[in-house]
């Protein structure tokens, strides 16, 4: 074993406490600061030391956990410490765009900073329900693996310190795409008097479905060539259509298909349409206009 | 074993023909028509009897499957049928809304009409991968189990005619949410370089994790009641804002976020913040405006 690993957490919110909390339950001497320093006292019941400035944070752990509001907190937390970091793992958890990520390597330096995203809620951290996307150098990752699995599963993802901002984006944008499609359908159905319920399964069966494909999309998305081996574009968009009329006749909201629809449509218009679904990714990856356009 | 069933397919697209060489293969005596004859050539060469009108095919058939282009051309072709379908089961396998669906029953008469949804393509007729959704009475259903089984696995939904097209269309549309919100994903991975193949694994859990919450979800949506257990919709609304950003400083397309993001906002201005996700089914219920129009 080396030497013992300290453990400095900045910011005690709702998240950074459960952190904080996580370490001192591991037995790693764990440094804390907050701007309200009141919401430290069950912390350092626990075990914790409270210091006054984030200098000082900073100074105590070989290991410097940041999660506070967003990164406009992080970036004036972080601007008056400059080479108290050297020698040290900055772990940056607080929620943030991969652009801003990636900016406070250069606080921090390449080496010594792991950008991370939380996969879960306070209650999870520590537990098996939670899990951490990290993003930075692989050997940062490594030589404080150990420290990292405390709060929960540590997925490494790359060098690239946007990654985990990215990640984590995508796969929450994922998951509201599945609950608002299950919500639209459960709308529809309750239209003719039948149970959310009673979807779930049909529901649960259809997204496996669709998760199965992607393997085989995501091949084509990586070739660049999308022969519509299956269903056309132009075919999908024929169905999306009596989803809309399905949705306007069913009396309940169409916007969900009608967003879906406009997509293809625009795909179809722009001569995609004897294309695999997978050629959409052109569309995706086009930039859209201001807010409030609805088209790119 | 009692009296042995005889089957007529009206419409020999693709699908009808799909259907009609199932259910020649499957032994059963098959009566085929379509406007266009030539296209029964191989059915007729395999064993099917080809007839000059619709009321032949359905005098010559105990169930009667129609799989044509679309509502209007079933309308059409039925008309003169009348009373030629009395002491038959009709099942009408054309692809139409709900409200569409039910308006068969007016011809073929409630109790000797099942109305259904093919849940795969022609190629997957007859095969494991082959789903038939029906709905119409039980009793018609129970019938003609060991028919309709040649095609795919038959699942009885309800009494009420519309239900195959709405969970056919509830379906559909998870599956085109959870196509598009893994290209969106894979489109802001992409801006950084990640390939499309590497997200697959994380967009699987992701969906997964999401498809664990429906029950629970559907179970709030039954009782009406939506406490914001684990995150509120004004929760979701700050995170959905990043993925609006990120998108948007990735120079990727921003309106599967934006489109996302917009709906929780009207959630949240509509006194919904302090609610869990499930209370968004509410939006959904509520009727859009005409198409073009961003907002209900
Ligand atoms: N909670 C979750 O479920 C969850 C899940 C995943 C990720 N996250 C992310 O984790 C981060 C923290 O979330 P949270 O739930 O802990 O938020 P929170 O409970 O609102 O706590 C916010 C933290 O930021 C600090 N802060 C705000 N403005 C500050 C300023 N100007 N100077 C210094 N400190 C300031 C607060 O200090 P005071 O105590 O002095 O106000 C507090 O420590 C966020 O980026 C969030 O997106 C949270
Ligand atoms: N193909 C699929 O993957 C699939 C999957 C699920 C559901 N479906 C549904 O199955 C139905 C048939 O699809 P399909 O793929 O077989 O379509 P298709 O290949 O285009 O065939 C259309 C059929 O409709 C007939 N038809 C069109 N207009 C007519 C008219 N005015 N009078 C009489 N007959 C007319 C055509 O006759 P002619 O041969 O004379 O043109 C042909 O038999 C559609 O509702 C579709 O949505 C298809």
């Amino acid at each position: 074993m080396g030497v013992e690993k300290s453990v400095a957490v900045v910011g005690l919110g709702s998240m950074g406490r459960a952190l904080a909390g996580a370490f001192v339950r591991a037995g790693f001497p764990t440094t804390v600061w907050n701007r309200t320093p009141g919401k430290a006292a069950r912390l350092v019941a626990e075990g914790a030391v409270r210091v006054d400035s984030v200098e000082e944070a900073v100074a105590a752990g070989s290991v410097v956990v940041v999660c506070v509001a967003d990164h406009d907190v992080v970036r004036g937390l972080l601007r008056p410490v400059g080479g108290g970091l050297d020698g040290k793992l900055l772990v940056n958890l607080t929620s943030a765009t991969s652009v801003e990520m990636r900016e406070v390597a250069g606080v921090a330096g390449v080496d010594g900073y792991l950008a991370g995203a939380i996969m879960g809620m306070p209650q999870d951290i520590g537990t098996a329900g939670s899990s951490v996307l990290y993003s930075g150098p692989r050997s940062a990752f490594e030589a404080h693996e150990e420290v990292l699995r405390v709060l929960g599963e540590p997925v490494h993802l790359g060098a690239d310190h946007g990654l985990s901002s990215l990640y984590a984006g995508a796969g929450v944008s994922l998951m509201w795409s599945v609950l608002n499609g299950f919500l639209h359908g459960a709308a529809l159905l309750g239209a003719a008097g039948a149970g959310a319920s009673a979807f779930v399964p049909f529901a649960r069966r259809s997204i496996a479905t669709a998760a199965g494909w992607l393997a085989g999309y995501a091949d084509q998305v990586d070739e660049g060539a999308y022969p519509g081996v299956d269903a056309t574009i132009a075919s999908h968009l024929t169905a999306m259509e009596y989803l809309v009329r399905e949705s306007e006749a069913s009396g309940v909201n169409a916007e969900l298909p009608r967003f879906i629809a406009g997509l293809a449509e625009r795909a179809v218009a722009g001569g995609r349409g004897g294309d695999g679904y997978a050629a959409m990714i052109e569309l995706f990856r086009t930039p859209s206009g201001p807010p409030g356009r609805a088209t790119g």
